[in-house]
């Protein structure tokens, strides 16, 4: 199968609890306890169901490589270091980033259920995939939830030559009726590392606003933007107010390595570098139960992203969507098809995960 | 005095105190209670004085008409409805913005103070002013505030030919060493609709990504910006990512009147419409004590706030700045100067103002 695999053109369909399976067994490998590896593979898996390709399997030989080295510890568990009935201050103790941050939602939840509003924000953790996992767990409890991250330096604040923050991402999730919701999950930059990658393959310019030049103006070479390293804000340029998402970086990484006691700004560990010291990532987990306010918000809200998706479009092609709709989409075609199509070179990065850890390579067709 | 001010032709300096005893005494006039008077006479100076002169006597004349209309009731104070330890759901009773925000605050405040945190959201409120008021309120208490609105509808969402949002600020204040902060206040919009107005009175263009014209894409001639009154979301296009800024301004709609439930989205009055219904606006406060998290937030945020004001700009006649820096600056130029500059047309505005009430003009010089 593996062979067949690795010489195939095109894309190949992989079930869920397949895809699950090898990140378990992968993480599992690498040394951490089977509990650690599944909440690892729930949320590498999530991703790719969701359509965010860059935060799932992509990330696996990085999460297996901060393992192996040493990096990263992935038998610890966290500790709780204060708390008060609304807030808890946590100790990731550099651990496994979805472990670190599942065990801070729970935590969230929970005082949520009791007070009403529960915030968590915890130091010492490590990479913990798409923020909107986190965010997400609070709906099956018909609560809001937050998350918020910091990450490694990408960011150029307005009229800085040189990058200071992360992408930061925020992401919030409410619930809807009927199983509906409103999950937002953004990167606080214009976008990530990962879209300019993609322009760059296809040999096509990127626009204007989202990556300067090494002179600090914006560049719309994908070269000389992946080059430098700087990506611009939200808003782009100072003209478009692209002092607003730098300003939203900066909110996020107060409410995450600052308020955490984590590292923080421009002393995070580099991206890809060759650092060797744990991330000590910061990262922040809010849970609000709505029916500590006005009754009824499930209805309403769901009024209101019904409104929206009404509305009349420019391009009677492309309708007016709400944040998570494009996600429940690939979702769903994912349900259709039976499994994630990934592209072949994700296979193929796979098989030699795979073989490298002494791991059956995944099944597909 | 008002004569001369009237036939002067440049700005007239007024000192804050006596800004604040014409409009303390504008609203009394108009049928508010002395203290709710001084409660918008606050937040309207402090806008002023930060530099923010669309929200502050630039805008005393529809808070006086919404009062003597009887759109507005100056005289209710908020009620709670709901509470728990760290949550408290308030209804403005349709008081004037300043009263019912003051009050939501104070209460979040309060909350935080016992539990960490004090999530509080309130129906039936008109305009507060600057977000900044009530997030700033935290600071003296050494929390971190936040503050949300929403308003009149004026976005586009990504892809749709019409407006069905506000330009919904966020605010986040939180405290620094030495009297220093973070204040983040920033509508959701890439720009609000005062900018554009002053590039139409200079008789420029405005940048691509600030507002569409009627087919829904964007235009950079300020005529048609006013006209079709589409404000861009931050991030404007789509190729830009203006659905992050579309998705903010979501998530503060979701925080205020869907909360809160009050009105929401594309019910909320228009703005300046003549729709002779209570504006039942929905505002969302919210107050964290850092102390129940690391010790030394202060610290780390002013070590930040310092190492990203020293980055290298890309021109060195305009350094790097964190939000809340141009406010800063304005607030000592009123210092230094004794008071604040205004506009002659601003003059004349309230001089017609204290005619029509019967109120002594503003004295300056």
């Amino acid at each position: 199968m593996a062979q067949q695999l690795t010489t195939a053109a095109g894309p190949r369909l992989v079930a869920l609890a397949e895809v699950q399976r090898f990140v378990r067994e992968c993480v599992a490998k690498a040394g951490a306890p089977d509990a650690h590896a599944r909440a690892m593979a729930s949320v590498l898996a999530e991703a790719d169901r969701r359509g965010h390709f860059s935060h799932g399997l992509n990330r696996l030989d990085m999460y297996v490589n901060d393992l192996q080295s040493g990096l990263c510890d992935g038998a610890v568990t966290p500790r709780v270091l204060r708390e008060t009935p609304a807030t808890a201050w946590v100790d990731g103790c550099n651990g496994l980033g979805p472990v670190v941050g599942t065990f801070c939602m729970e935590l969230a939840i929970r005082k949520a259920r009791e007070t009403g509003v529960g915030w968590v924000a915890a130091k010492g953790s490590n990479h913990f995939g798409i923020a909107a996992w986190y965010s997400m767990m609070a709906l099956k409890e018909n609560m809001i939830g937050m998350s918020f991250t910091n990450t490694s330096p990408f960011l150029s604040p307005t009229r800085s030559k040189q990058a200071a923050l992360g992408t930061n991402p925020l992401s919030l999730a409410a619930p809807a009726e009927g199983g509906d919701s409103y999950v937002l999950d953004m990167a606080t930059t214009a976008v990530a590392v990962g879209k300019i990658e993609v322009q760059r393959r296809r040999g096509e310019r990127i626009p204007a606003g989202w990556a300067q030049d090494a002179s600090g103006a914006a560049t719309t070479d994908p070269d000389e933007a992946m080059n430098v390293g700087c990506l611009m804000p939200l808003g782009g340029a100072e003209s478009t107010s692209g002092y607003k998402g730098y300003g939203l970086a900066l909110m996020v990484e107060l409410l995450c390595g600052v308020l955490a006691g984590a590292t923080y700004g421009p002393d995070v560990r580099k991206w890809m570098g060759d650092e060797d010291r744990p991330a000590d990532l910061g990262q922040c987990f809010v849970a609000v139960d709505p029916q500590c306010f006005a009754p009824g918000f499930e209805g309403r809200l769901q009024d209101l992203l019904s409104k929206l998706r009404a509305m009349e479009p420019a391009d009677p092609a492309a309708p007016v969507l709400v944040a998570g709709d494009p996600e429940r989409a690939h979702e769903a075609k994912v349900e259709r098809e039976g499994g994630v199509s990934y592209h072949p070179s994700q296979i193929i990065a796979c098989e030699e995960l795979a073989k490298s850890l002494g791991v059956q390579p995944m099944d597909g067709r």
